[in-house]
């Protein structure tokens, strides 16, 4: 199959080389990545400022175009420009940290596969549960499944599979769980502080849950050390407030 | 009430002054936008560089905060640090130029009001259907009977209002409807150029319908002079896909 790999990591990425090494043997790669990093740019795109593409070699075999923009900068521009027709598959990863939970707005990870899945391309994002010392072998492996099932079963239009996997040996994880995202509010708040020259700036800090979050969730899941898949759509249409709004009275506007 | 106000035109966009105009009288008015323009920032936030505040005043009466960073980072540090309590209602915009269909992917005025559902606080992300000479007057007159329709009836937790306003006099809009995000594909592709030395950049362009938009939806609405409410969800799952995948049968995470 044509597989389109991207991240969110930068096109140097220890994950993206990992999910390149699993699947160039059994199918046909292109790359097309972020320049550098761009995590937390959650679905940017750059409308500002034109994009450039150079190419990146590495060990012969891997080949890749660096896109000066985000996740879905380079979703898109492959699909329009740079590959010969869309791809089979997106993949996006591998991330390092996981994407559950409200998470999911902010990843340019997760961002790239929904972009992937409006372009019509089934699209898959993958995330390692740590963001330190990372091996990324196991999940790369299953990438392979995951691919596998995508060609054997599909995935219904309009949606991306987020895929989240525990930072640890096969044998210690307890299973594949099929989960809704995390939905739970977390607590953080922003640290303040003062430059050498006397002006205060702030960081965003101290994530940590806020509420029991249900166990029926990616969040709670990878905890417990599943690997998660999750569906994600992009039609963000609150179903049940469109038919109670849809009750409400509206006002003539000769009345303004 | 206790109203903030947001946008990703910048603090300085004649929207945001728009609302605050015909807000102030009524209501205690806090404002808190991104010093610069931000537009198709999605729903980034900003974790590798510190936040900076500054105090912008204007006419006497207008007060506001300066941030360096997202419409997302806005709501969060307006909220978290800068404000003594959550407000009544964000009121997003009003953004220059429509927000519906798949751009709400994309729009940093969207994901402002997201951000603050997401923080428990009734949002809405106001929007003018032009992108040149705008009268935002009406949409200003027509931000207070959202508000009061917000403070009778409530918003469903977990979702925010998407708010259309077509650039025409009342008397040539058609009324007001609740519709679904449309999803339709849209066409778009990227002009290649080359710069005074010789290196090839891309510009993302023509972004037409690819595909018949289903009727009730905001992107035909909004086309017909429909003013739209659209409410929104930051839960992406695919509830009718979980169902079916987790139908399938997995594999033993020891035979990978």
């Amino acid at each position: 199959m044509n597989i389109l790999l991207t991240n969110d990591d930068g096109i140097h990425a220890p994950g993206l080389y990992a999910l390149f090494e699993a699947l160039c043997a059994e199918h046909r790669i292109h790359i097309v990545a972020p320049e550098a990093e761009m995590s937390a740019v959650g679905h940017a795109i750059t409308l500002a400022s034109p994009l450039r593409v150079g190419e990146v070699r590495k060990n012969g075999a891997f080949f890749g175009h660096a896109v000066t923009g985000t996740p879905a900068d380079c979703v898109k521009i492959a699909i329009r420009e740079l590959l010969d027709g869309p791809p089979d598959i997106i993949f996006s990863g591998i991330n390092l940290g996981a994407n559950v939970g409200i998470n999911l707005l902010y990843s340019g990870t997760v961002s790239a596969a929904t972009e992937g899945a409006f372009l019509g391309v089934p699209s898959v994002a993958m995330s390692l549960a740590t963001r330190k010392d990372p091996d990324f072998r196991f999940a790369a492996r299953f990438s392979r499944w995951v691919i596998q099932m995508i060609e054997q079963n599909g995935l219904r239009p309009g949606t991306a599979l987020n895929v989240n996997i525990p930072a640890l040996a096969p044998e210690k994880m307890k299973g594949i769980r099929v989960v809704r995202q995390g939905t739970a509010r977390i607590k953080e708040h922003f640290k303040r502080r003062t430059d050498p020259r006397g002006n205060v700036y702030y960081w965003l800090a101290g994530e940590t849950p806020l509420e029991h979050e249900d166990r029926h969730t990616d969040a709670c899941a990878i905890q417990e050390n599943w690997i998660t898949l999750t569906p994600i759509q992009y039609d963000l249409t609150c179903d049940k407030e469109l038919g109670r709004l849809q009750g409400l009275a509206v006002p003539r506007l000769t009345d303004f």
